[in-house]
């Protein structure tokens, strides 16, 4: 298993697809459908994802997600901290206060400052940030378009679309059928 | 929940009593009681470390635990992996193949190279990693013995040999006491 959860690999994908279709909401169910992945899974990050001002929802049939922010100011760190939570590399427990030599009252010399252990992990923690900090969901965005082939981006828009039409008539469907 | 375990906390603390005990050994229940902490998980963590060539078991009354290298030789990301086992920030589960528009068949484009996700996420880790590696074992235990009171360290070794001895004249007296 890895340090960040599958949590984080779908949201950043899901939010691939938000920059793609370029300010126009996308719902849960269709990142879901064209992703291959379970609406259920999608349906819990994405409140998280809002919360944090990354995304926000917009209602109605064609309603869904979309960016809150531009893609160029969103960081791969504001994402991860969205989903997994400020989650620490190394949790401090202050065992250097416990050495039986203390007797259960550690002088104040051992607590002065943060624990050498800690220190070292605490840099370790920002040299990881720093570097998640450092790419955008923009620029990696613009690296993945760079690969695909030219039509490939309106193919999805189209899927997208087709899919929107499809509730645009149930929704007229329901609105005629409905007892007046 | 911080993304290392505990288990690397007390390992951590555990070597950096063998570097203070200068190539002599300590058992695992003499380290334990010392910390405050459990003997039976510090004896699930010591396996894993001398697997990785970090400790080495010394049989006998006065047996235990010594460094198996020199304390500058040991990194923090020698331990940390010995510990976590290589444990990766991510794990990429290839989702860009698996989009609705390529009928279960994704194009050879686009598996081509490492995901882009993924890529910021190797570079993250790799900033993490080597950052753990530039910390050695000793370097941590100098900075912990220049906050210590001058004394501090024969004091623990007086403790550890307190308790050697114990062992010792309890070992004597099973000796004379064994039927002959």
């Amino acid at each position: 298993m890895a340090h960040l959860t599958a949590s984080v690999e779908y949201g950043i994908h899901c939010l691939l697809w938000l920059v793609a279709k370029d300010g126009k909401p996308i719902s849960c169910s269709d990142l879901a459908e064209l992703q291959g992945v379970s609406p259920s899974f999608l349906a819990k990050i994405f409140p998280k994802l809002e919360k944090a001002g990354i995304v926000r929802a917009s209602e109605g049939v064609r309603g869904g997600y979309l960016l809150a922010q531009p893609a160029d100011e969103i960081s791969f760190l504001n994402i991860v901290d969205a989903i997994e939570g400020k989650k620490p590399l190394f949790d401090c427990q202050e065992i250097r206060g416990r050495c039986a030599l203390f007797g259960g009252q550690s002088p104040v010399w051992v607590s002065a400052g943060t624990c050498a252990i800690h220190a070292v992990m605490l840099q370790a923690e920002q040299a990881m940030r720093e570097r998640l900090a450092s790419q955008s969901l923009g620029s990696v965005h613009r690296r993945f378009i760079r690969k695909a082939p030219e039509d490939f981006v309106s193919e999805v828009a189209g899927w997208i679309e087709g899919r929107l039409k499809g509730r645009d008539s149930k929704a007229r469907k329901l609105t005629r059928d409905a007892p007046s």
